[in-house]
């Protein structure tokens, strides 16, 4: 009863239900899904740790899990993406800023959209990158993901004629105040064509590529 | 002499030379522009003071100048923009942030988009906003500039389907902080589809905008 | 004996005792609580945890605990409440803000205020609010309670013309700086009429609430 | 032109208009009041400077200038104030603060409230204002305005059984920090019954103020 | 081994040997303490928490704990205080200040100079403080210890004609940001004769005051 | 009229009045000063710039101008100082502090302390202060004032075993942020017995240190 | 799979596989550690704390692991040192500062480099640092490590004509936030030759030393 | 008179002195300067403005003003630079950062090492730092300038085996915090090698490049 449920809101706007499961118990997270599922409904909670996960699958074995990316969806098998001929890329520093990259991945292709992982190639080996930039460049639209300095939107920026989504992490230690450092490295990008999300908003970096991947989608779909 | 002109990679992103007037002066201003124009390309600069156009129109009096905007351009004739049959909204919350959101308009035209003015239409009368709403759900996309708290990008998000290029600004004062408190309140929309540019950065929303609109374009030209 | 209990002060504002109960054990608490109540005074405490407030239920069933405020009271019977005609309005912007806002509803009737909730209707969903516009319209006061951009409290003073008391919370992560961007959010709203009390005080918003509340009380009361 | 008067708002409110003064030029600020005034309605603009008002009120020679409050305004003869038996307790602690002490005070008397002024009583000369306790005491709300370490809400706060509005000042050098000291501390007042405007916002502390008194106003009117 | 102990210096200064506990395991306290004790030497540890100082005692029966101060000491009988006929007043607001006032209380007798404790006197009940004014007034030195707002300072140093060493407290939450709002009240106290320590140093201030007070000590003392 | 002069302070606490002269015009400095001169008491005024005080000084030359302190004082001659036989070190890191020093030194002196400069002894060149070490060891308290890292207090505490007052100035530029680094760095002084003011209030440092040295003064001075 | 070694980047620059240990579990670090070992190439992790490097030496009893630095670590016996006549000096101001410091000691001569430790001589007790001076003058560059308020590079740096690569540390507390002010004293230093790696960052301090100890060390190995 | 010129520490150190110009007037640097070179010293004064050098140059034709680094200069024709083999790249990011890095390299050349600029190479247009990749990898340390999000560094650090000094600008605006967001990048760098000096300081990159440089090329020297 609490809760007033926007359900105008996400219908007028063409997007499934997303849960944002931190700060919520694992009963308060399979309550809100299974609510949803009943009505035929897709849906997906980020944030939920593999205790609550596990604790949720013993009741709901047909959720699928995803560890990386501490996201936790069911989907309608009869549903079909909603086509796209092109991709989105998530592009990510290093090994340890996954776990946002995956959120935006699996929070991209849950939503209906291709997906190319570029993964652990930081600026600090930049051949790595050049090594994926034509991959990069065909994408609709690129998420680059990365903590520490920051840097990877501007050069991603720089080699691409699409938009860029940064997605700032708190991974790092000492001046990196949280994730402050990668924030205000992508604010201040020379690159343009990037825009900025939250500190490890992986999520919110994924929604703003599918809504752009699917106006190009639809483009190339009529081709 | 001092400076490597980047010339491929505006070639290979299909976008004009922009200049950023700030921190220039006149003369640097119109050798640069000059440049440009001399091999037919067209040119903008941002963040040009009224000082200096005045300057710079005694000797280029075919160089336009937006005195809101303070951005100075030259256009050739001949060439029609890439035809597009959507638009852009450019949302604002309040007269103050003008010279910020008439910097995203005026780019954005140049740069070949249609846009749509939706100005002073602050969340402290929303009705002013809603009586706007269908315009804003029917573009592309939307650039929305606000300053002081910033709440404007999360109730357009809340309206629209479609991407927010939220744009804080400087304008406030006291705990505003130079546009911290807008900037910030933007990074934490509840919103999804909302990602955010620099503070008082018009240029960048506008050319962010533009990116998604010729996706959205191409797609509707081909209708 | 550590403590000079300022009862002077309490009597010559007319209101009861009021414990901050974080930093503070069940002993403590409970300790605090009896001597007031052994007065015949009413006593609340906020901030007690589920964990301490079982401890001192065991030895205080006559208490009553409020768990979504985290807030544990005892009240004389045959007090009631100084009458009012008036009532105050508890806004909030999400169910993660629910302990905040409780901890302010609970607070405001404690001190003999009526109040009603109208909870979950952040600005990205605006019409939620809009829908519920004449109730808050219609209070004597409003609280509004809200994290992340804080921007409910700038919506709600536009559509009213009594008082605003917002209380920014810190739910939200990264660059929400643990509340910060509500606070600041708040203290630059553009409406008038808005004044902001401390990042989770619940409980200062509801007190300067009854303040207010009791003002125009007496002025109904007497109609 | 082009911007959407709010005149819905502020009859709805029953307040006269307000402008804000900065960063308007003189001849902007001439042409909003005089529209306004044209109407009949009464009308006052805040940060109006002194070079500013003197080329005005050469035009407006009806016009009112209050040089320390840096506020001009005009008012019809033949409106009566909104009969009020009570009075707001404007308080300041130095005579630095004075600009936005006479600020609130301007305002206030402006929206047809009785203003006490208790000026220049700063904590660190306590006798000065316990002098004043009384008529500080009889008010029906408390503006409270202070610089520096911003201790002086907390004190009158504990004076006092109705609600103080505090506005901390920008007043002070090196870790004051533009008045981040004051509003801190006013935010983290020890006193029950204190909320807090933005830095050197004399008119927001005015316009809590007025609702306030209003409501104590007609209550006491009706006796 | 490891760690240069500079003997010279405290000898030098007249001061014994005080370890800081805090990051220390119980073993590495009490042996430093322990080296010290055996060569006739008082020594003191601050910030020894209950569970280390259980630990320690059960080796070191004849150490003292003073559990609200967090101290742990041992101190030589037939030592005798350097003589001083006058007296450190240290003040504080609230009763959760009172680790960091007892840290300075005990920190202050263990090198030799009368206590006299004022507590519980914060400025929201300003007739507390007042009450205890001569007492303050007659110190040579006074501690004074606040979270939250930190006025107390100010307050004592408009009552005082002798120095003020003032300790902020890292007591509050939200916008307290662990102690930042007090520490900048009390650089930016407008009374005179007010110098700060960092943020819960109740060591720091202390020592500060013996300085103090043995110089004004021998003064009398030589009456 | 406006202010409330709190003449009952100055005398309990005797100290002459001082006037902070930084946002008073001439005009304003030069009627305070001439009332307190008239009634026969010392008087002194800080951060007068040189602009204003050759403005007063043509209408009364009897005052004293100390151009590098931007002090201006007037002192009845038959009035001797307090004597003491003491003195307070005044030192300074590097010749840009010196404004500050010399506002220290200046305020000093004409509260009745005798005063030695030793100036231009900054951290990177150890042996300029190892060679006054004997000096500042002989003072009764030292105030040593320091911009950029600020670490001159930690080295001076360390020598000595008076109290020390620490003076940050705003000396430097980038991440000095106006005198933050030196402000941090002196509250976290590994030294005992240093305590802090504002940045760049050498009137402050010297305050204190008179206070200190009238104890050890009246000390010495019964020998 | 996941992670694109970039073993070019290492071989390129002639130094062997560092893996920050931080976030990663026993059995990544192991599993990592031991792919480079097999291939015969040495290897270190560094923040390995105790639980970890315990459960990785039942399994690789050949591993050594340095307590006091937390750092593990695995070499080639045959491998010699490359030779250089120079040495590193490692300089830190206090015991609380050794993790940081060990860190950079074991790093560097991991890295093939000799090291002196010159610990414990923090600038409150000068004289300490003074008696060493010889052998840090003697390094071909220093490492100096320091919490607080930061001060031991400046004066260092003072003392010496090599490089001084300051390491901040995040020992302390209250105004210390979490490294901040040594951060900013080292960044401000006054000092010549002084450049700042990131807050505990040893593993930094002593990869830049190492670069420079190489190249000085050929050239002394050419004599 | 004031000041105690280090002359021992520039003797000892091998480096010619350097003046601060910053808030010196144009009659101090020139008396500084002319004193250091009457007795035959070569000497530099960084921060000079144009104004200041034309009026100094009246007087001292013989200085040498380069524009660009504000810098002001005189050297000994006789005295041949102390060979180097070796050579410092000064790296750039943009046109902006020119007086930086100007700074940097008139320095360095000053202190007798040879210079190679590689400026306007920012991340954004990879291949033009791409395509100096040999050159500065040949360099025996690189000074890195860059404003913005500072990105440069970790690009360069990856690019090359000797040492990378990083000076971060404070070009930029919004979201940059006068360099901050350029200062943090840099400190977190994910390149080994990076070491960083203050916001804007060319000199003191340079400085700490030469020192460096000397070391390398004395080694170069003796092939
Ligand atoms: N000094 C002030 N500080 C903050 N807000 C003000 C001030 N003066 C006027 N306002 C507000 O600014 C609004 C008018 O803004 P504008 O349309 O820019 O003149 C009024 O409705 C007031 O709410
Ligand atoms: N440079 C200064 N920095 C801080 N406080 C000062 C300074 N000069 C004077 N004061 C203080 O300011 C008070 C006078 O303030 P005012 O009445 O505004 O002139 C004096 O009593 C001093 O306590
Ligand atoms: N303590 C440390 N602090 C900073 N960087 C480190 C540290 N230890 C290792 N590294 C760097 O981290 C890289 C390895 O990171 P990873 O691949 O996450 O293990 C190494 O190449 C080093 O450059
Ligand atoms: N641009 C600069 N940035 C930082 N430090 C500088 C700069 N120019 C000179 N210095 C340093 O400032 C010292 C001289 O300061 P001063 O005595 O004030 O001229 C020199 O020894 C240099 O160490
Ligand atoms: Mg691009
Ligand atoms: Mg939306
Ligand atoms: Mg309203
Ligand atoms: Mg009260
Ligand atoms: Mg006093
Ligand atoms: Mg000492
Ligand atoms: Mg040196
Ligand atoms: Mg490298």
């Amino acid at each position: 009863g609490f809760a007033k449920v926007d359900h105008n809101r996400k219908v007028r706007q063409g997007f499934p239900e997303i849960i944002f499961g931190e700060g919520k118990t694992a009963a308060q997270i399979v309550s809100i899904m299974e609510a949803i599922k009943s009505k035929g409904d897709d849906v997906l909670a980020t944030r939920v740790t593999k205790e609550k996960a596990k604790e949720i699958l013993k009741y709901q074995p047909d959720f699928i899990y995803n560890e990386t990316a501490h996201i936790l969806f069911w989907k309608k098998e009869q549903q079909l993406p909603e086509k796209s001929s092109g991709y989105i890329a998530i592009v990510c520093a290093g090994t340890s800023d996954l776990r946002v990259a995956e959120e935006a991945a699996a929070t991209a292709e849950f939503l209906g959209s291709e997906v190319r992982r570029i993964y652990d190639v930081g600026v600090a080996g930049i051949h790595r990158l050049l090594d994926n930039a034509e991959e990069i460049r065909n994408a609709t639209v690129s998420v680059v993901v990365a903590g520490m300095e920051g840097a990877l939107p501007s050069v991603v920026g720089g080699l691409v004629s699409r938009p860029v989504i940064a997605v700032p992490t708190s991974i790092g230690y000492g001046a990196n105040f949280q994730g402050l450092s990668a924030l205000l490295a992508m604010l201040n990008s020379c690159a343009s064509g990037v825009s900025v999300v939250n500190i490890d908003n992986g999520f919110g970096g994924a929604y703003n590529a599918v809504m752009i991947d699917r106006m190009a989608g639809s483009e190339k779909a009529e081709d």
